[in-house]
């Protein structure tokens, strides 16, 4: 049985981890789910390595969103940074959703970016886990999480 | 009995540490606050981390000001990744409480700003501290520090 | 025998590890290859330290794909210095071959770019593992991979 | 009685340390101090680091001085990140003295800058090391360092 | 007698170690120089890293080159502060002599920048290892290496 640590935050403007969550179920029903809600993505890094060494979790996932502003971005940077330490000091996948406001104008557009790119990273974490070689056959032909996939460029 | 450590700077333009120690001594009536002041904020993840180990503090607020130019921005993203690395060493939360200067253009703006952030963040690390649970019931409402909520997007 | 770890990615729109296994197996026909292919490039660095790790490879090959927007260059930045951590942790070279989308603006350029990027980088691998006096011997002779040499400057 | 290491560089235009350390001397005459100099901000954080365990410093000041150019800020955003990793690691502060060159105009203004900065900096590791409750009453008051001071911003 | 590590690589336009190593020689004609060359800056860290280990040398110099793009950009500040994490755990001084193709137009002067700031950097290794006192003369006297010194601002 697979053990899977979940950080989402309260800034974030669509319950993502709970589209995650369904998915992951879907795809893993005897996964055990551990889920931990923060105020912001400051927080989720140092939330997330102590769930996941209290837990013992096999892999996780985190949900982060992100404003316009250039603040927004370099604070997106400074998280993403602190999630690569976490994965390499556990040595462990924890799988980034992270959905930016610039990347739509519209709240029905991000609306739907940020479901899909919850399912579509739930479907990572499943083949990570359980089915690493499906992984290897999609090398190279471009799939997109909350977007269509792009596909392969043909010689 | 939770001990909280708290750092501001005298480069802040308001003292927003009074504000957080009133709102935390209101939701935590027993909370033991162990404040120190720096300068500016390349001095604070030093002396937050050396007070959170000399103290045992159980969890931390840093209070950040930042000014306008390319400088202060770089200057804060330094800043920023500096405290991450102290809360994954530590393995506790140290909530970060900046403002912006850019984020207004009235003096009027940027006090209502931190006096709002930093009372909302002392509730944030009530929640973190005591009621993990009601954190989990808002994930994903779009839930803001120093302006209105933008609250969540509906499907 | 020399093992090589190889990560790339799903996200990639060119196949780019297996023109650099071929080239890999051409020049060093005993190598051992191990290869695992990750969603996108955020999570390469905790599955080639891994991987690394597990399997004892002498040195490592990992292929990204970076798109056009701030935000794809940020989370570059962030891959990158993991990368460089993974590298300095393990003592072992590392080979980065990395695609930006804002190279070129035809896919037919891109895949060209992707393949001789991959395929040249397999070359520098062995030079050094195998020959690195070669190396000494073009020091600062202007060598690219993805397009032609620029030459050394001549005085 | 307080041991001090400075370290500056040889790409400043204005001999900040000398400043500095008359400042330091005024406000303790007892104070040891232990200088010395490199090329440039790169070469600094190693220097202190070394200079700080060799000398068994109790508190630290680098003085550097940082150009007009985009990679000038690149080289300042590592050199201070780098100074914050050596904080966190020796536990203990060293005020960073920084003039930017895009800060003034005129050779008058930069020297006026760097010199107050010097200065002024040299009195805040005075009140670090002996009168850290003068900064908590100085807390949230907009002081500057090289500039007058901001001020408060009043409710 | 002073060993010294020196790592290159075949990206850069300019045979910059090789004028470095004749500057070290005539400064101290006893030294041990060990050279190396890797394709580009990302693999100059680990490579300066395991050979001043290996090898044992007193203190290090790098030489890299840096393209007009903003990759290339953040490239170099990857390299930049993977540079700084070497030297920190090693604790000896690696010199950084970095050309930025957007310093000059021609190549020509590229040339003469990149010659000159090798060649100087390399008087800077001398006096770090053996005559920290005339830096100390030095301080604040705007020395550059690739350009005439900016001299120190008077008062």
């Amino acid at each position: 049985m697979v053990k899977i640590c979940i950080v989402d935050t309260t800034f974030a403007r669509v319950d993502m981890a709970s589209h995650a969550i369904d998915a992951i179920l879907t795809l893993m029903p005897s996964a055990q789910i551990v889920r931990r809600t923060v105020p912001g993505i400051k927080d989720i890094p140092v939330a997330i390595k102590k769930l996941m060494k209290e837990e013992g979790c096999d892999a996780g996932m985190v949900l982060g969103w992100i404003g316009r502003s250039m603040t927004d971005k370099i604070s997106y940077a400074v998280y993403s940074l602190a999630m690569q330490l976490v994965q390499l000091e556990l040595e462990r996948h924890i799988i980034d959703v992270t959905v930016h406001e610039d990347e739509a104008d519209s709240e029905e557009e991000l609306y739907r970016i940020a479901v899909d790119r919850a399912r579509k990273h739930a479907e990572n974490l499943y083949l990570l886990l359980y089915r690493p070689e499906v992984l290897s056959t999609r090398a190279g032909t471009g799939r997109r999480q909350g977007y269509p996939d792009a596909g392969p460029i043909e010689p």
